[in-house]
């Protein structure tokens, strides 16, 4: 099966779009706006599908730092299309490629963005020196068009569906954090705390790259069994019993190397303590409503280090693209939800309300 | 399909055993030996298969640093077997557990072994000091018995056979070298040169760890259809037209960002600084008869770094085993010539003559 | 000055010592017990001084995990001293040597151990599989003479003192630890917590290794003076008034790269998560009576990482030797009180009740 | 002493300036050329003086890839000035602020860039896409003015002299290759072979991070007399005898950790591999006239890593500017010839016959 769009004619763009524009808190509305034009080094992709997440429930109640201004902001930073006009200086990419992408784009000059490590930029939120997180600090992709950077975005083989595409921001942002512990866990045992869509992803991550044994804990049948047919080779539901036994037993005597906290529950991170083997490795990709607790003197006594990574930096998207397209990783199984544009108030109404257990919705302009 | 053998009463071991004692050059005679008991931390282990490779040829061709006398020295440092007897204080493995090994045992005090280098030990050679290399340095695996330290063995799991685990130890010297560039390539084109034993099951480790594309580089058609059929994207025949430019155009537009060299053709090196793109790494497996010449300015200019690894140290064994048993890495597929032990002699005449082009041959006890 | 020990005749090693052993909770006496003789691979050193830790009131207060019996056990882990027998195959020194010591030795063949994380060795506290904590799992330095095997022992220069030499061992904690994070903070601003010996030998090693600005945190005034004849180039006074403010400020627009939390404050994980600058590195040298609570989530949006390390492996103790003999760093500001072994109980009631706030006790044989 | 400009009114800048132009192969002349004007994220610079180094020389005899057209390029790549206009979105530089600079800036777009290995851009030479080499792809600091991106310059504190920054430049490239390798030298033992600029700010970087021991190696005894007022602590006359067993003797039984070659000299490969310990690692830094000649199968029996690095990436310049100012490693003792920019012919004239060993030749506009 090919996805590809023919490209043939210079593509005819609308002067204006239909865009999701955030008014106010929970006030997000689909309505008409300029269909903005790329400049140097970025394209206008028109947009496939775009995903949704856990932040863009909290942007709508309130704004975060460095957010467009009600009444012009369209959110939305999990998406994927079609590249429809280059901008300046793009050789990258041609109209019609398909691509995938990162959301963030480091301003290129502070320390952290010299070494990589742009995610962190010291210049996040400042537009005027380069730095861009689509759906967060500059429009995203609740639209029918979207501008984007080219240093952020990855071509899709023609093989690669759309519904596999929205979720490979998802999985780069696993990848990051499976880059950042040093990337190399063939052989090993690894516990996924959290079958969300980033724990979901990260399980098939790991299989990947060869892990032996992924062991998934959970509070909800489904997501296990989801887990189990994505490939994790254990699964232990946190509601029944003793977490830490349970993944011990699971792991058997070699012991967990590296445990990788999606969940955000607040016992979360103290579990991850108790589980991980002496020398091995923590990963935290959750974010938490409240200060943790956690017997920190047990790390520096079993000389474990933990990571916390944010977002999807370094060339990993292009790496979790890769896996998906070699048929390793799946994100479609993940699309449980699928709407049009216009309906997303009521996509939104059923994820706040968690009505039929969503795992990841997907908007269609 | 099992291979475990069961573990009932004690075994019984035999006073003497046979075994392929070198008395002079090219001189490997199959004798009688007195079967050696294991010490503190070792196992005795059943030879069940003990593969062979060009060190064997020169140890047999004149004699090794460090290495046993004559009329002693029993070679073979690439075998699998089962434990019969444990040595004081092992309780990692039990009698009968089926096991692959890694060649080197470090000595645990010098420099590089306290940082975890013990294939580069600065004690190699002395076994007063704990250092051996088995097949090397002490006896090895031409023999019905051989002692080895537990921390150079792994387990197999049932539904590993001898023949893949015999090719696990070649597989930890690919992993090793992967280790020592990351480990992470997942996403990644790599080359590899050199569709010998070491190349290819390196080439099936790229894979395994999620490689996007490997281009297998070699001289003889058979190798590069074997090559093909474990899993090379492209292959390219050495003998015909310009591999630099073969390799470059079966990369793509990405490039190569890793080039492994496991020929040791004298040109090769140079092949690799030529293939290699800007920024990425060569992992140089292979020696090499002569010094060879390379355009070293050419790396410089082009920030490439240029890793030469020895052996299969640090935990790689284990991982490398790990992909061969979960079903990504086949050692089976390379095992083209099996003999008795009694045959050792014919064995090693067809492999100095490379008469029908043996890849592994094994000699079984 | 020189301090070598003129190695003229075979010593001649009396078949009794004096030695500190412990009886009991709280129950220390020096006793004579017989001299130890070392096995291969290890050598008998006549201590010269032997340094006091909070851990050791911790052991004297309640057993630690794999401690000898009472009535046998020689606590002291922090020694110096000279060597005195050579056991089988040593020939790494010579009767005569200096040395100083890591308190570590590994097994040398679990999992963690041949990768060089020997100070996590999973067969932790195992004499018989070959580890040994000095003054920990076997007899330590609060005595006339000591075993200890040569892979955890280091020459010292002629011109190094023993006050020095005595706190190499803590100054290798601070140095593993900064292997940890990279080594490398050659112009980073970094803030230390807590100037107890860990902290205040640290801070040193962060100079001598390069760091711009090194932030000294602590309660205590004479703390902080010394700490800023160490070389700290800011002291904060945790009592008065916002530490993370005042931190900050002392920083500069550069913020700080690493933190350094040596203090085991409970507070502490959490100031440090708010000084460390977004992609900074935190470094927890300390041990917590109880649970620490902290904003994990903000260390995932600023993509921070957290190492935890125990003791002073990999070649640590050695580096810091190394910037102790060229003068860069010193231990001997740190030895406050000195008194005779036989005084080990007035030292100790002194050291519980921190009277005259000693900083590094020490006692000679 | 304090070198800091006042910065008062808004600064005059005349209409032309003097610079020395390119006209064609050895032809440069210093002409009046109308002053540049600082784009986004760019500053124009006073330049105080531009040093000189090997590749001006080959630049001026045959074009390089990318070099601006003959009759308007200005070549200088290792320059220091005070900030003089600031162009828009700049606030990380004040106008009156001295600097010095680093010579490249990546494209931000490309694979290398986006993991921080912009001095392997793989857009190199194209300016339309952001990527800039000062002096070799764009107009450099042989000029009185000079346009640079602000993400390649470090403000340089006041008692920082004109002659120490001018080599910061070049200091950085030693330090952006210990960075390579690790950036952890402490306690090493380390060789430098070549006591060029290179060599001579690598070797008081090597100590400045803590080495235990350099071993300068060169032809000229002023040289390696300049090199032992840095901290050279051995010396070796490259022409009197053996220099593998000479440096070998030099470093004792530690041997040479780490093989730093900044020589160019066809031969110093091959002593790099012969000088390294077991295990070590080579750094490569220098441009050679002819592919080399080395064992390199003996680099793989070894363990060794080659590490060839171009430029000063990756914060190193930062690093290294901090080394400088806390008067850890000297610049200003190496700039052994000053001009003013008018006798730039003249200067040059004297580079090109070594007259009178000019180590660092400075011209001032």
């Amino acid at each position: 099966m090919a996805y590809a769009t023919t490209s043939a004619p210079p593509l005819k763009i609308p002067a204006t779009m239909r865009a999701a524009v955030l008014f106010g808190p929970d006030d997000l509305r689909v309505v008409r706006k300029p269909t903005p034009m790329p400049g140097p080094g970025e394209v206008l992709v028109r947009v496939a599908m775009c995903g949704t997440c856990g932040t863009d429930l909290k942007i709508q109640a309130h704004p975060f730092p460095n957010q467009p201004p009600y009444g012009q902001f369209i959110p939305g930073h999990e998406w994927t299309g079609t590249v429809v006009v280059l901008g300046e200086t793009v050789d990258e990419f041609q109209v019609g490629d398909r691509v995938a992408i990162e959301a963030h784009k480091g301003c290129g000059r502070c320390e952290n963005c010299m070494v990589g490590m742009y995610t962190a930029c010291l210049n996040y939120g400042s537009v005027a020196k380069g730095h861009r997180t689509s759906g967060l600090t500059t429009d995203g992709g609740f639209a029918e068009y979207v501008i984007h950077h080219v240093n952020a975005l990855y071509r899709l083989p023609d093989d690669v569906s759309w519904e596999d595409a929205v979720l490979v921001t998802t999985a780069g942002t696993g990848m990051y954090g499976l880059d950042a512990i040093g990337g190399y866990v063939a052989g090993d045992t690894i516990a996924v705390i959290g079958p969300g869509p980033v724990g979901l992803m990260t399980l098939q991550l790991c299989k990947a790259l060869g892990a032996e044994r992924v062991i998934l804990v959970g509070t909800r049948k489904s997501r296990l069994d989801l887990g189990a047919q994505l490939g994790a080779d254990a699964v232990v539901d946190a509601r029944q019993g003793d977490v830490v036994a349970a993944v011990r037993s699971a792991a058997g005597r070699r012991g967990v190397d590296v445990v990788i906290e999606a969940s955000g529950a607040p016992e979360a991170p103290q579990q991850c303590i108790e589980i991980v083997r002496r020398g091995g490795k923590i990963l935290v990709l959750a974010y938490y409503k409240q200060p943790v607790t956690l017997d920190l003197g047990r790390a520096v006594r079993e000389d474990v280090t933990l990571y916390a990574t944010r977002g999807e930096g370094g060339n990993n998207v292009r790496r979790a693209l890769s896996l998906v397209a070699q048929g390793k990783v799946r994100g479609r199984d993940l699309v449980t939800h699928q709407f049009p544009l216009d309906q997303i108030q009521q996509g939104f109404r059923i994820l706040r309300e968690r009505e039929s257990d969503p795992i990841k919705m997907v908007f269609v302009p």
